[in-house]
């Protein structure tokens, strides 16, 4: 008892933190960030003395940008000026040692991908590092640095603060140990937390290529510099990417396993690689100005087995799978890493949601990470056999999502995939309780809508599809999937068709929302009745944002008369859903129409936090639509919820 | 002799400035950042210790915002979160004592305008200030405060330097003595300059209005509060605009010349007019939280006779010309004073242009001030003496420009009339040598194109037309009209329609370009032979920057194919024209449709440093097209132009 006492009484010195985050790349600063804005105590170290200064990840795709936007940090990272890629060019050996020619280009983003920004966005991972870093410091959190893990433990010294950190110094004997809720690694590659829990790698090919990259300002006359390139020569094959302040990147294959011999730990000079480059290069020139960053890595594609094995110790990031740059997905896949955990966290350490949700956070990004591997694997395999032919290209482009019903070939199909995975609009996360489906808890209720049923557009698991709409408060144009930031709500997009047809459903929502036990009620703000009228997304609850949108011209709708006083409150929230739409042109509310709900009865969209469609329910007279809501929300909430439908 | 050599002796000690600009309000800043950028010496103080803290203009219409991307400044200044208006609604009398109601609402800046940025900015003056303040800053240039001009003379002491200007600290003896080639004056209403030279004010309406100006965070059940309103009630008018940070300007009249007990000093407190305010909105409730700035001011008409006496000493913004706040041209009017002027000194003062463009900043400006006043007045007529009804308004707005065939009734034109206007597109400057027409004294050479003629809807001292087009270089979906920065360059874009049509026209012109005497030759950079390979506006001349837009898609287009040598090295600016455009549908080629060009023979466009259309000349084989771009620069060039044609 004497030890226990003791243990106690030193666990209650020591430094405690609701996380600990080791090593900031992407992936930890976007967790860090996003938990940082949500009031959190952050100890986030990193080895590196200072944020990366040249190199290393570049490409921000569009689902990103997204994100990025999302948190308000887009413009941020445009003010660099960064390049981006509209279209991919392809060039190959012509007949008879005559060096390269172009076959063809695509658009990186075609326009059947509904991209809000239809381009990859290049620029040095440094830069984006550094607006991370200051919207932390706004919120109290300085990266400490140089400092690294020494050891972790999970034991039970404290039940709140169940992890020890010891940290120390890189180069100095300084250490420190803390206790934390959570501990997190975003280490790379190279993770001592995951040697620590013992967590194996899959290495579905090890080490199959060794790259070179070089990032640098030369001098040429090939016509596409500016232009991602994929280039096969006689003399070897090169990636071009374009870069802020007129860099330029190329990847060179150095070596791979299918070369005679093939030697993982191949490496090459600055001045080899750039011969190699003037060769594959040829009938064109090209001179360096000057090189910014080289550097020489072997790539094999791994996996991590477990991304957590206590749902207190996470990993995310580079720990969690490496694989070729080519694609342009590690930092993209380690933002989404970084996100979908750290609403997951906050839900549960804020008392809303039940801690089985953070199991999600493995089988949800563990499943993109797999697939990117098979992508990456397949995406190699398509384009070393041949490229597309300009015939391919512009049939698969040019079709504008849904409109397209012709039979794709098994090419273009392909084409179609590995466009939407790059994009980051093809991640689609499966069926669990947050992500509805035939087999969630809820599914004998017929008022939840499976993509077969009501919705030929929009499915669970995948981020909402973007649309414009009239903002009516202000007659402002916006983009609704924009509207709600990410914030840790729960974004409850209330599709209202005609005002005529739908009052009583939403007089009908709006009460069944005020009864005690509806997931609103449950979950009120306590400070509610001194929230600042200016509150826009959160005035009753901190997990919920509601936004109405009517099929009705912006100067008929009338917010007060048309919506009873909790959904009113959303005063900021109500849209015109009268702006036209190329994707959907055939329709006069086209936001209605992609969310595949009818003109005139609309339906209620489900968004998590993040973005993605958690579940898709009727909008009904009756308190049948917030029962429903209560039944999906009530599978993982802390607390029981619409038990007031049984008094009725 | 011995007065004169001590006279010279002590102007050779003195401090010599390019320019001393009085006043950093809207005009100054731009006037001062421009010249800054260009690399001028330039002395700026200000009266007030500190920018702008609260309340003054508010407004970035459509076409200043243009203006401030071109300034690479937009990205700033949105970061401040403006309120934007897209719609303005009006408020009038019910019968009966009833209150107010919404009779109507409108688009600020309608379909018909084909502007990029279809809303009114409104932010607080001052946070506009600090973005110019933070440019001046990069360039060397502090704002010197609170400092104010004491005297001033134009004098024979310094032939280059001819202005003497004595400044003094506010509230203290120091005092600076200076030269300088340029003063310029824009010190708002009450200027000591304008003062000084006896340049009267013409007042139209000598004081008509008193207005009380308040800008507030407000409590109110009044719909369109975050709306730009115009509401008239039986108990007096407001006009409410809103503001970043939820704030609310109301601009309430006070007093007028129509008053029976009109009394241009009346006044009144914040209380008397929140009590005005009040009964106005009625029956809605209205209650402020608090208020930010309140003033009351006599505003009547007032425009100066001149502008500048000497080329010399110059003024601008609200020095020239004062008007009612409500239409929201201050600013807006101000910035683009500034920016005519700073041009135009750069070019005399550089050496391209013959002093004599300088006058044109007069010309040009007042008849623009000239026409804000007549606005101003038939605007407030305009909607005093009725609203429009809702089928005036959609008729009106819904057409897109140069769709509408119908004629239009005489509300419909003057309400077009009056949104061109307060968009900022309305305003077209006159011929003169700048801008061509048949009274041109190259009007005799049959390859300039009236407006008659060739272009439809292109002509000259109008902004160019925004149109969305292909970069080649890097296939980025771009703004064609954003593509070359205010830079002080004249933009010369080559419609080069079908290449196979125009591909000996476009050699033509590349070697006549090359011939001794050309515009381009005439103008070469010193330093040519030097310049940076990814300098992409001036290769060749610090005055010109070309661009060629081809009819023919993106992959097509080999820019070393198709274009010589001179006009190759602008590999930055070739773009392909196959964007759609909702503004002229039917048609491939929207850029060059929108210029009024054929799509297969294309056309030459010179647009003004500033961005107003210059000339419009046929893009023809042989030296033709050359040969008039030498006879339109030669008539305001300091050199000679195009004389090796009078060899040939």
């Amino acid at each position: 008892m004497a030890s226990e006492a003791f243990a106690k009484h030193r666990a209650s010195m020591i430094e405690k933190y609701d996380i600990v985050i080791i090593g900031a790349g992407p992936v930890g600063l976007l967790l860090s960030t996003c938990l940082a804005r949500w009031g959190y105590k952050i100890k986030h170290i990193d080895m590196r003395p200072v944020p990366t200064v040249t190199g290393r990840a570049d490409g921000i795709q569009p689902r990103s940008l997204d994100l990025l936007r999302n948190m308000g940090l887009k413009r941020a990272i445009m003010a660099n000026e960064p390049a981006k890629v509209f279209e991919v060019a392809f060039w190959d050996p012509r007949d008879g040692d005559q060096g390269i020619h172009r076959t063809g280009t695509w658009a990186s983003c075609p326009k059947f991908i509904d991209a809000r920004y239809p381009f990859t966005t290049l620029l040095h991972q440094g830069l984006i590092e550094r607006v991370f870093i200051a919207d932390l410091e706004k919120n109290g959190v300085t990266i400490q640095r140089p400092w690294r893990i020494l050891g972790f433990q999970h034991d039970r010294e404290d039940e709140e603060y169940p992890i020890q950190v010891t940290v120390g110094k890189v180069d100095s004997s300084e250490q420190e140990t803390v206790r934390t809720k959570y501990l997190f690694s975003g280490e790379g590659a190279r993770s001592f937390v995951r040697e620590q829990l013992g967590v194996k790698m899959q290495h579905k090919d090890p080490i199959a290529h060794v790259w070179g990259v070089m990032d640098g300002v030369v001098q040429t006359n090939f016509p596409d510099i500016k232009m991602k390139c994929t280039i096969h020569s006689d003399n070897g094959s090169i990636m071009v990417i374009p870069r802020e302040n007129n860099m330029v990147r190329l990847y060179i294959q150095i070596a791979s396993s299918t070369d005679p011999d093939w030697n993982p730990r191949k490496t090459a000079t600055t001045e080899e690689v750039q011969a190699a480059a003037k060769l594959i290069m040829k009938p064109y020139y090209i001179e360096w100005d000057r090189v910014e960053w080289y550097s020489v890595y072997p790539i094999g594609q791994g996996l991590a087995d477990r991304y957590t094995l206590d749902e207190r110790v996470f990993m995310g990031g580079d720990c969690c799978h490496t694989h070729s740059p080519k694609a342009g997905q590690g930092m993209n896949t380690a933002f989404l890493d970084g996100q979908n955990l750290a609403w997951k966290i906050h839900h549960v350490e804020s008392g809303f949601a039940d801690r089985s949700i953070l199991k999600s956070y493995e089988t949800e990004r563990r499943l993109i990470a797999e697939r990117l591997l098979d992508f990456d694997a397949s995406y190699a395999k398509l384009f070393s056999q041949r490229h597309p032919n300009t015939h391919e290209v512009s049939q698969a482009s040019n079709q504008i999502s849904g409109s397209g019903q012709q039979e794709d070939s098994e090419f273009v199909k392909k084409f179609k995939e590995s466009c939407e995975f790059t994009s980051g609009y093809g991640v689609a996360y499966n069926p669990n309780v947050l992500n509805w489906s035939r087999e969630h808890p809820t599914a004998s209720n017929p008022l939840f809508l499976s993509t077969e049923q009501g919705s030929a557009t929009l499915r669970t698991g995948i981020i909402l599809k973007p649309s414009t709409v009239i903002r009516v408060a202000d007659a402002n144009v916006v983009h609704l999937e924009q509207e709600v930031p990410l914030n840790g709500s729960y974004r409850i997009y209330i599709y209202a068709g005609l005002p005529a047809t739908t009052k009583q459903a939403l007089r009908d929502f709006n009460a069944a929302l005020k009864k005690k036990n509806s997931f609103l009620s449950a979950y009120i703000r306590s400070d509610v009745s001194r929230v600042d009228q200016h509150e826009q997304h959160n005035p009753h609850s901190h997990f919920f944002t509601f936004a109405t949108i009517f099929n009705a011209s912006r100067p008929d709708i009338e917010i007060k008369e048309l919506l009873p006083d909790i959904l009113a409150r959303y005063y900021d929230h109500v849209y015109a859903d009268t702006v036209f739409d190329v994707h959907v042109p055939n329709t006069k509310a086209s936001s209605h129409t992609k969310m595949g709900f009818s003109e005139e009865n609309g339906g209620v969209v489900v968004v998590r936090p993040d973005g993605y469609v958690g579940c898709i329910i009727k909008l009904v007279e009756g308190s049948g639509t917030v029962d429903a809501l209560n039944q999906y929300f009530g599978t993982f909430c802390s607390k029981p919820l619409g038990e007031s439908k049984a008094q009725l």
